[in-house]
């Protein structure tokens, strides 16, 4: 079947997604660990949280997808990514780059940059991220939030999409998903998500659960479907929320991943193919 | 006093260990910190969650139990691991052993034997945790999460509570608790609580907390309460909660250990001496 | 503008630190840092919880303000603790220091004072962290949480804001921040918050944010005003809470920072000028 990207095909993904209940093997920052795994498990795939050297790659062998997420930096974590990410295109399995404050230290661009000739599947991140990632001249990272619009970064993302045969995903008001010259958008999400740490880094690591369902030649759209779901869930929590504040929309971000249906989904989610 | 297990006997412990508020050294990987301090803090018992090599045999000798999971596997924590354990059997404190995902990795069966041999007050895991401590052959262990029953994993735990002198717990639809003779079984629980990261971890933690009020002779009826109370929790989280969703059934578990009293427990609790 | 602490110039400095959205960097234990970037997004701020050896200098030259949590001990984090401290005073921007479980270990307390002679601009604690960092005989500290009442570590937080040329602030049921000659109490927060983790590091945290819109001279008000808004976070969260336990009042607090606003503050903030 022909990759797509409508409701109902998101619906599809997110439906074959929760039937396998993918073990996604995370290396991920310290902060972003409990919300991270929370979402796996409310989506209905299995996180394995697993970064010891001496069995990061026996942990790849049983995985259905990888996500790394560069922003812990001590020597041991950064070569258990390494050898993760090796092993997982060894293996062919997919694996999702998250490049979290890239740009805001030479350290951190230079991990970014030393994971990216790792071949990742998908890489998402926000607009200064991805930017600065493209070596985009003029970019201004401050911390690891964006400062950029996604739209910005478009050139950007397809450019490096190009360069290293990937996916990129911007994310954003708008969400841009490209493979170099498709390019998709979506339009979920709140902008309180923005108050809940560690919620982009959980997006990705969700990312990474559908791409063990994609079809091959589907990964841009599982990003998007990714990206649309895990967006309205933020917006049915919000609509549902006692108070709305950050507290509440956290929790109820897992309350609406576990319980999002068939028809939630179609009536929500605002995906489309922008270009190509 | 002989110990009992009923209603009443898992109150009268609840209630001491609340009056104690026992102290209970936690060294544990990272994605489980918060729930498990929260979980203890919430059932008022005091959390120190202190692993450096400098301090973690002078945090042993201030703290009345200890937990250990052995899922942080960096060498480092290793070691803090293997010097908190000794210590504690020097002291004659009691120490709770989690294998998490023992089976999952050579390395992580290693570690979860190396640990063993340091003489556990108890061990708690699911089915396939304890098949492959046991050294079950056949134990099929996928990433951190059962694929056994815990019926299935008996015979297995009879064995190894025998072998190491200990108690083993095993979780499942019924947590099973046993000496190597006497069995009890505990029925309380959801079944939701899987899709919540770190709730078994926590558990554990709690079971600690309950061995540091538990008269001599006493740790298989206070391990079995302290499943019954933290399952219990579950059930009332998720019948007070507003959507029936693992980010609600989280909050609620810590509401519900913090207000649980008496009458809830008398009439709550489903705790049975299966064999002896 | 001279500074002054009355409801009005709490409100002043809340609004004045949201305008600006500090970037807050965080080198704290691994427990708190889920709630403390939570709580630092809900108030506005950006957090960054950025220890790496190879880039924590560089990230202290784009913060506004840096919080150092002693209780991750390890040595790689106890060099970055270091390094951080050096730059934040090199470059002329604040840093707070909260020395946790000070007094439990030998360790723990030799590592509080290497770092408090890296001239911290405020020191927030328990009082028995604050009489045993202060050097005060006879303080029996058992584990993190405080075993004595916050006017019992005065004349110690006077004598150590004296010595230390810092802000000592002491937190209990009313809160004391002292210069060495002035001091201010703070009289808002519930005690459930002692039962949720990472609240005691997460309020250091938004002192450090207050810190970073604060005028020269008025460190001792912004402390005070960052105690009575988080304080005051934790009354409304508790009153609107669906059940009164921990799990609810740690999800309120995050709500309650995001919408707190004028009216909230003034009639609700109690701080008072008690000595000079």
């Amino acid at each position: 079947m022909e990759p797509s990207l409508t409701p109902g095909s998101v619906w599809a993904l997110w439906h074959a997604m929760r039937d396998k209940g993918p073990l996604v093997q995370c290396i991920t920052n310290l902060v972003s660990m409990d919300l991270m795994a929370n979402t796996l498990l409310a989506a209905g795939a299995s996180p394995a949280m697993a970064h010891a050297l001496d069995e990061v790659e026996d942990f790849v062998g049983i995985a259905d997808a990888l996500l790394i997420n560069i922003s812990n930096l001590s020597s041991d974590w950064n070569a258990a990514k390494k050898l993760a990410a090796q092993k997982a295109v060894a293996l062919g399995k997919p694996w999702v780059l998250d490049p979290v404050g890239c740009g805001a230290t030479p350290y951190r661009t230079q991990m970014c940059l030393a994971l990216l000739q790792l071949r990742p599947t998908v890489v998402r991140g926000n607009a200064s991220e991805i930017l600065a990632l493209a070596g985009a001249a003029g970019s201004a990272v401050r911390g690891v939030d964006s400062t950029a619009e996604s739209h910005e970064a478009l050139d950007a993302a397809k450019a490096l999409a190009r360069r290293c045969s990937c996916i990129v995903a911007v994310s954003g008001a708008t969400d841009l998903v490209t493979d170099g010259t498709r390019v998709a958008g979506v339009s979920n999400g709140v902008p309180l998500l923005t108050r809940v740490t560690a919620t982009g880094c959980s997006l990705t690591a969700l990312i990474a659960a559908f791409l063990a369902v994609a079809p091959k030649g589907g990964e841009l759209e599982a990003t998007a479907a990714a990206l649309a779901v895990f967006g309205l869930a933020g917006e049915t929590s919000l609509a549902a929320a006692p108070r709305p504040g950050p507290g509440s929309l956290r929790v109820g971000l897992l309350d609406a991943l576990h319980i999002m249906g068939e028809a939630e989904v179609l009536a929500g989610v605002r995906v489309r193919v922008m270009e190509g």
